[in-house]
């Protein structure tokens, strides 16, 4: 018997990411320390959080429904609402970290600096404070919504220009009133922000211009949150599902060009779509102007690519966000154009004790994924999973993004497009019990007794 | 040969009613009078009307749409939006009157303060600057959106009150941010004030309190106006037809209920339904409270029907509009609960000079039922439709109260409905050829020369 040598694990950020990561760790009784470069947990749902990683807005409610929010062993409060507030979100991940003891394990105010391999293998991660400590294993939790991505233009604009990113409201970081505004991008920020400055009594001009484009579907179907009805099977081609969809999809009003926009350059399902019911009614109304990508700048002026043209005070680029991980040597391990080849989303193939949480766009709920994920790295921990040969990884890496992403636009929003109930099928049904079987040939003990049966990994 | 003696009229009102009546007449050579109390045409529509009778708030935008909204001689611009702006409509009816040349017989900033018949059956009308000036035909367009009513609650309110009529926008001419405040109603004016004020980036704390409930339809349905799907026919039973329309509409999530509003207390379509893709979304996102109908206020405290009770700064009354006739002494014509007996909502039984034009709610659009009374206005003016005998005058006003209010509450917001496909069709294949007929018999002679034939009339 054989142990596996992952006994000291260090989790970089304390976001949800990071957070199920360390409850799941805990739960298999592995000793592990957080880094967290913020006063306070949840990374990105920290609105106004003092590290800068928050992208919240004040307006900000998640478009997921409450109960496909979820943790699946953490069920949200009954009485909140349906769409929950960004406050409502944060408080919630509060009452996860307090209940299953995480604050213990994390280090707040003190990020990681850097993070490389030492020569035997292990990790020698130099923390904020700039003292250099030894792991065992490394989880990258940083998030991927926090490092602001812009359109490159040709041309200068010569007004102010801001990233969804740093936008708080309508007064903050700039007063948005009165003012001619052009959002650019075409996910739930830009159609939020469009939606909250386009509102008559600011009395701004909106233009709202997108490359790609997107499908349009409301937060509410019938009177349900509309993700109640996204349940695909695992049982069924995940092609044929999407079609089934789109073919119902018309009744809907999804598409894109009914309020002028341009038509999506995608089919729909096959990139995460926008959510807005409100969207589609201030375009409809005349509030907002659509037009196609922008072409160049010039001084105030705006140039589309339809040949139109018009001037602007404000740009707000709601353009998404690049996967950086600062903390490593740009040649060891990036995401250039947001791809990043990992076995099942976490293990990057040949680095043994290394794995990745959260860096994927999953459909229609994340926090599920993460604690799913997080369920494989702990197993993986204690020697309960064990991955498949190199080249096997490879090849899976192709099908998995073959599977979840077949048609899907290259753009880097979409690269990381994850069907939630394919993947934790695929995770809980296949690969942990293929895992248990490859450590159990192997001959890895658990590093740490746990009184928890072997069900519990699934 | 006989002549009507309605050589000369009087418009009261120079609103979307008083414009077609007056463009009517004209176009059936009758001369005319339009007395309007404000320096501009518009009404209702005149945001921020002078003479404090539009109801219009800064972010308004009409409920129907373009194309259902347009007057029948006067197409809405291609460019605008599916549902315009007021400032859109506004220019829409500035250019009506252009092109039509009404503004030649309109007396600006002279009103009616007083309209009393004769001696002789003719018309004294005493105007603003204090003239008595003798017509001898009244038609009243003075509309019914403009004199706000409130809910009588027992107790007293220590904080602000205000009505949805004299609302502007968030800041005027209340500041409505980081207050807690209470709106009361759930028509349309409520939707969208509710909707407002409940804008994340106000920080108001927002209530929604409702006595008889509505049903919510979205303003789109399956990216077309919502309205494009209204088409009752005057050949099928209208109860049959809202039956059906009502089992459909579980699909659109109409259900107030859906929401946490109380349920509506009368059937689908068989009231005014609510516009809003908005609120429903605020309600489920936890940022608008619903509450059932107020039982009591006590100082800051208000008290509910559920037993439930919470403090506010402010109350929005959006609790619509009493129709009056400030001209008119109370005992000759008022219309108390909003309830007027009005053959075919124009005519006053037993008063052969006098016609009402724009009193209704005119399901699912207003402009085009305005035109259609205007049209029986001046073809009754000119001698080419007289009105049947008192008795089945009577006897019509009751069956088609029966027809178009079926089942309807008798809540002074829903007395005034009227399903505009099945009026529309009853006045053009019915009403007019037989008032036609009665006119003949009596051997009335047109008042004044026309160039225009006689299918023309309908």
């Amino acid at each position: 018997m054989v142990e596996r040598a992952l006994r000291h694990a260090a989790i970089i950020g304390a976001g949800i990411s990071g957070l199920t990561t360390g409850k799941m760790l805990g739960d298999y009784g592995v000793p592990y320390t957080t880094f967290e470069s913020s006063d306070r947990i949840g990374g990105n749902w920290a609105f106004g959080n003092p590290n800068g990683h928050s992208s919240a807005y004040r307006s900000l409610h998640i478009d997921t429904s409450r109960h496909r929010l979820s943790f699946k062993d953490f069920p949200m409060p009954e009485h909140y609402p349906d769409f929950p507030h960004h406050s409502e979100i944060k408080a919630y991940l509060d009452d996860y970290a307090a209940a299953f003891g995480l604050l213990d394990n994390i280090e707040f105010g003190n990020g990681v600096q850097h993070a490389a391999r030492t020569t035997d293998g292990r990790w020698c991660v130099r923390d904020q404070r700039g003292d250099d400590r030894e792991f065992d294993f490394l989880v990258v939790a940083n998030g991927h919504h926090w490092d602001p991505r812009f359109a490159e233009f040709p041309g200068d604009f010569a007004g102010q220009t801001i990233h969804s990113h740093d936008y708080i409201d309508p007064r903050t970081p700039l007063d948005l009133s009165g003012k001619r505004i052009l959002v650019v991008g075409i996910g739930n920020s830009a159609a939020d922000i469009t939606v909250e400055l386009s509102s008559k009594s600011l009395d701004n001009a909106v233009t709202l211009s997108t490359r790609s484009s997107a499908w349009i579907v409301p937060k509410y179907i019938a009177g349900r949150p509309g993700d109640a009805y996204w349940r695909t099977t695992p049982h069924l081609p995940l092609g044929l599902q999407r079609k089934a969809l789109q073919m119902m999809m018309p009744l809907m009003g999804t598409d894109p060009t009914l309020y002028g926009l341009p038509p999506a350059n995608h089919k729909l399902f096959e990139a995460h779509p926008t959510q807005s019911v409100e969207l589609p009614l201030r375009l409809g109304s005349g509030d907002v102007t659509p037009k196609p990508n922008v072409s160049r700048l010039d001084g105030d002026t705006v140039y589309f690519e339809d040949g139109t043209s018009s001037s602007f005070d404000v740009i707000v680029y709601a353009t998404g966000y690049d996967i950086t991980f600062p903390f490593f040597d740009p040649e060891f391990v990036s995401a250039p154009g947001n791809h990043i080849r990992l076995y099942k989303r976490i293990f990057k193939p040949g680095i043994d004790n290394l794995a990745f949480v959260g860096f994927a766009q999953s459909v229609p709920t994340l926090f599920p994924f993460v604690e799913c994920q997080s369920r494989v790295v702990a197993a993986y921990a204690v020697g309960r999973y064990d991955l498949p040969p190199i080249d096997e990884m490879e090849r899976i890496i192709d099908s998995d993004q073959q599977l979840h992403n077949g048609h899907t636009t290259e753009s880097p929003r979409h690269t990381q497009q994850v069907d939630y109930f394919v993947y934790e099928h695929d995770i809980r049904t296949r690969e942990l019990p293929l895992g248990a079987k490859r450590a159990a040939v192997r001959g890895f003990t658990t590093q740490a007794p746990t009184s928890r049966p072997l069900q519990d990994i699934r």
